[in-house]
């Protein structure tokens, strides 16, 4: 077991941020696909939640901590309420709600990491699961409301780039028993930044080779 | 351990009809979307199965009841048959296929909260898993047919609000050790009552306060 | 317990060729998707492991195989490396993806029939979980890509019949104690010839009966 990387109140109340700003994340996706507030709530909880169920399903943590822990479960609902009288407002902070969500990337992937290497797999796929406990429920929220993944689109500024290189730094740093809050808290942060520089310059990942143009749709 | 709710075969009984008809809505979805008869079996078998599969993949129930109880691989495959010789037939008694669905609905929600409660999750977990177990099955089966989940959508009928109703019944009876043959049937009966009023009379949930209408698509 | 198949170096060999293979698809889709080199990845990931990872889940073989063998992670990486630079390429021998696919098929349900089986479910069960390996990742890869699930459309060549006949052949193996590495050769050899010449001669499950012409989409 490592030590607990930062004291558990501080972790559970970060946690709590991260399911938070996901929660918002899928509640506006629900606004506008023209859901009504139940396919608000739903689409709140599948996208704050899904990544770490996911996880936890393959990591054999059952049943998840989604569903034994009451605060996780009610704060996307917390969540959809604010969206639902307030979405237009929700909507004019949409850079704040972006750079939370870029927060709670950070931190998923490192928890997600850590967590899947307490339970005993390998470095690689700690790093694995820590990148699907961080875009895991994004991605289930497009599925749901049938949308191509925009962790998948090449149009959107890099998503999983930031996760990768912050589930990296930590399974390095378990290699190398460097593992501590300071260098946990530095992966965060890392991956916190770099998805904030992604937004705000735009970095796209290449598409492949010779791709001809009358492909694209 | 609950003391069983119904006498095995009953509630067995009552539970094949559940999946039967929750495999007529998958197999008749999957005649709308053109798809062949294999398409229609494996939507029959997801619509039917797939909610419980959720619930005890997240209780730690492997392998789940899906996997083990022969005749609930069977009877989709039954649905199937018949809507494939049938369809035009079945079509015509779509208010016949309704109303069993809301007797699904109103089964599921109320044996899939008991047994995650018997599995050791809490009351809102527990109702929350047997909300998934009624609703999830047809969440599924629209994701593979590639459809937004009418479970989401604002212009279909309450559907998840008579599950909640009814799981909600059975986490309060548990919580106030009252829960019995007789109150279990009668969360079952409300849930499947209110989805029948709720379809007599179009019940729908609201969106988000003040939409813009520009956003509808 | 069964005796192994083959011996264990062999099968390894054989399950890198069907993941590989697999992989290979996922990635052709997200260039026809126009995803960018991470979408790639995660598609040929799905494709290649998600069928095996939703058996494991299933059995209760927590973590999943593809989350201990490193092997497993890697090859879809290197399939998405030459898709990436070499796709043109790769798109104009088909044909031989194709055919490598089918043998991917045909080991699949050889190999997940077997390990459900060992894991203690019965013969049906198996051979449906035989099936989900074979296909599920398939099914993942265009939930994923937003498409209507190749496996469930009238209009491509027999898909799921050969692995379903595979996966009999197994277990009616199986209740007569002749599963052996010849039989298990001879299901994946059947299983695999058999989608050879449903794409040859371009063989199509029907529909159901009586569908009127207008329903169609």
């Amino acid at each position: 077991m490592l030590q607990e990387l930062f004291t558990p109140s501080v972790q559970h109340a970060l946690e709590i941020v991260g399911i938070f700003v996901f929660a918002i994340s899928g509640a506006l996706l629900a606004v506008r696909k023209n859901f009504d507030v139940f396919g608000m709530a739903v689409l709140a909880e599948v996208t704050a939640l899904g990544g770490g169920l996911l996880r936890d399903l393959i990591i054999g943590a059952v049943p998840p901590a989604a569903f034994t822990d009451l605060g996780y479960f009610v704060t996307p609902l917390v969540a959809t309420a604010l969206v639902f009288f307030l979405h237009p407002h929700v909507e004019r902070i949409q850079v704040a709600v972006n750079v939370f969500d870029a927060a709670g990337l950070g931190l998923f992937c490192v928890t997600g990491t850590t967590k899947a290497y307490e339970y005993g797999l390998g470095l690689t796929s700690s790093a694995t699961l820590g990148l699907a406990t961080a875009v895991g429920g994004g991605v289930l929220r497009d599925v749901l409301a049938n949308e191509v993944p925009s962790l998948l689109r090449w149009d959107r500024d890099l998503y999983a780039v930031p996760a990768i290189v912050g589930a990296t730094m930590v399974v390095v740093c378990i290699r190398f028993e460097a593992l501590n809050p300071f260098t946990s808290g530095l992966a965060v942060v890392t991956a916190f930044v770099l998805r904030l520089l992604a937004m705000r310059f735009h970095w796209r990942a290449p598409r492949a080779w010779n791709r001809r143009s009358e492909m694209s749709e």
